[in-house]
């Protein structure tokens, strides 16, 4: 007997027929001998249909007042599943953010959950009630004002709750079995991963995998809580993520992956800044005034200044949501730059191997690299990190890419020998 | 300047135009100088999609979620209604109805009001801003669980609202231009009234008019609040229920007319219990059984027992949607009581006359019964209070005696002479 939050999302909770199977999954979990709190979005399109009507009555909706409307999303969805649990004779009680005690920062639509007090949510389970609670919404403590979490705010709610609860096991369900080690769409031997460490999944979610938010994931991190990614449609296991390999941290797995995933990126452009002066501090001007504007900026290459000219270039990656955004905040500091031009560049991918196994094998940025060149691909930047190494190619060939870098790791479903974590489990 | 708390229906609202249209009526009374606090219910049809899912999950939906599920209509509604108020350059925050301090009983879906802490609305309006309160919600101070007031009950919570803030008056905006001395589509020489009495308005609601709700005007009585119930799509003055009409009470106004209006009522049923034993306590067992099931029985009728028999026949009219269940009732009792049968009738039809001026005009009831008679129409049960009279007649008499008894008081359009309230204003 444990304690397991589990986390359905809106497609799962689409129609009443969704509700219901869902319903069908907690109860089980229930009867299997669990305390179960679960965490639900809004259902199918609630949200997108609840924005178009916010658009219909203003073009710039007050912060406070959109995320008043979007919480209703998960009002209706969690309150028809504690009645399709009540229908199969479980009792069942919704709780929205602010009830389950999800405390958050002020910033409407992108809060960040300070703390979870989840008084009710126990009081709750100790009654042998299943709790549903709101995901993606909380309450900014200061001002007792509703508040959204943004993208992937759900996952997090139920990390967070989980981590509060003390609970054995965070279940994220969605529409896949887990974490591939690759897009199946893209290449079609990717295979499940039995588990993967919190920072592979970190850096897979950096890098454009979409299967677990990154914000998530550094919660679960921060607790050491695990998460069991798995399909709502099926009872097969899925993904661990997890602090280390069951087996591999301690060595004694010797067919430990090297190479976790691959994963792409087609959300990024690429600004370049063509003609900076090359004196101190141009650089940290530049970016600080991107910065200023809320834009994330992925990776920057400065290449070395031709000494006769004293200019140099800088590219840097940034989403293709902001480019036009940043395109015209650097315009309006060319005169005081001093720099000749910008390009924009919104044909780009980002092609990235994530791997724990990095760290003890020096040769994998040769073997990657040879890949992408024996695929005929031509690497336009390049960043690493300890356990990650990225780079940007033609956003045609990024697919192409994907494939070679999987098969020269030998992560083809075919070729179990070398599979991630191992045949002996 | 003063501070008014304005209220607008789902019709109001329905669709972004609506919801646009209202945003301006309410921005040109903050533009007249006022503060303004404003109660609104969900959008159009929302509140019967949300039962429609919920029926599509369970056919017994636990109360405590319905009224989770049920508030999220007014969740979105209010924070539109926000946004389109900012679109047009004023500040407006919304609060739901546990955020507004509405605390209720704790019976879910039709929880009444027990107080109402406003601060947050005072804080907002003392902020300048543009207050909008979720309707017919509030939150049960023992759980802290979410409740809804049922039919009526975003008039009540304005009225309620007004009330703790001390308003200067509650606008209570429909698609009628005030209260009409009887239904417009039945008597087209129907005329609204300038002003009506708490007990009247508290009479014809009673009665069958659908203008207000009684909850609403028990409340707004007790706190001496007068009610302005007019047009959102007109800027005619209404109707202003007071608590005297203007100069009537003080006797000045000759005019001032004895009837009020004509109410009528095809939502009840009758039912005779034939050949009850004439017993002390029969009757009472008898509605202290309805009772218990929560029905509410309207008027009574108990015939004199025929002595040779000691049987006596007992009517009474309800609810149509309470008739099964009584009925059902009824017949489980039949052994214990030993009366003879049941008689459900439900072609029957409630006409009533309701004015202050019958308490010193005695012929009214005279007067009442002969149109009736002169219209060919059979009086089947009589129940009077100190301003009323109300007969049940055949359903199908029910319009024809609604005329018959408009005109007897001389309350059609073309008679200003008599109207009510009098000519001087």
């Amino acid at each position: 007997m444990g304690l397991i939050v589990q986390k359905f999302g809106g497609s799962s909770v689409a129609d009443a027929e969704g509700l219901k199977r869902v319903a069908s999954r907690i109860v089980a979990t229930k009867k299997a001998g669990h305390q179960v709190a679960v965490v639900v979005s809004a259902m199918g399109d609630t949200t997108d249909e609840l924005l178009d009507l916010a658009e219909q009555v203003t073009p710039m909706p007050n912060g406070r007042e959109l995320d008043m409307l979007l919480t209703a999303g998960e009002r209706i969805s969690m309150a028809l599943l504690a009645m399709a649990i009540g229908n199969l004779g479980h009792e069942a009680r919704s709780f929205t953010g602010s009830q389950a005690g999800v405390l958050t920062t002020s910033t409407h639509g992108k809060a960040r959950i300070i703390d979870v007090k989840p008084g009710r949510i126990v009081e709750a389970l100790n009654d042998g009630a299943i709790a549903i609670v709101a995901g993606f919404q909380g309450i900014n403590q200061d001002t007792n004002d509703v508040t959204t979490l943004g993208r992937g705010g759900s996952d997090t709610t139920a990390v967070a709750l989980a981590a509060a609860l003390e609970a054995d096991v965070c279940e994220i369900y969605t529409d896949v079995d887990g974490v591939y080690t690759a897009d199946p769409r893209i290449v079609p031997s990717a295979r499940k991963l039995d588990s993967i460490t919190y920072e592979e999944m970190l850096e897979l979610a950096a890098s454009g995998a979409k299967v677990l938010h990154l914000r998530c994931v550094e919660y679960a991190r921060r607790f050491d809580l695990p998460i069991h990614v798995r399909s709502s449609f099926s009872n097969n296991e899925g993904t661990w993520v997890v602090k280390d390999h069951p087996g591999g941290a301690s060595g004694d797995n010797m067919e430990q992956a090297i190479i976790a995933g691959v994963a792409h990126d087609k959300t990024e452009a690429k600004i370049t800044i063509v003609g900076v002066p090359d004196r101190t501090g141009v650089a940290a001007r530049i970016f600080q005034t991107i910065a200023d504007a809320d834009i994330n900026i992925d990776m920057i290459v400065q290449n070395v200044s031709a000494a006769a000219t004293g200019l140099t270039d800088i590219s840097f990656t940034l989403p293709k949501s902001d480019g036009a955004e940043a395109t015209r905040i650097l315009k309006d500091i060319q005169g005081e730059i001093g720099f000749h031009s910008i390009q924009y560049d919104d044909q780009i991918g980002k092609l990235s191997l994530v791997g724990a196994g990095m760290r003890s094998h020096p040769g994998v940025t040769a073997t990657f690299f040879a890949c992408l060149a024996d695929a005929g691909l031509n690497i336009e930047m390049i960043s690493t990190s300890e356990i990650r190494i990225s780079v940007i190619v033609r956003e045609g060939d990024l697919e192409k890419g994907v494939k070679a870098a999987h098969t020269a790791f030998d992560l083809d479903v075919d070729d179990e020998a070398v599979v991630h974590g191992g045949t002996g489990r």
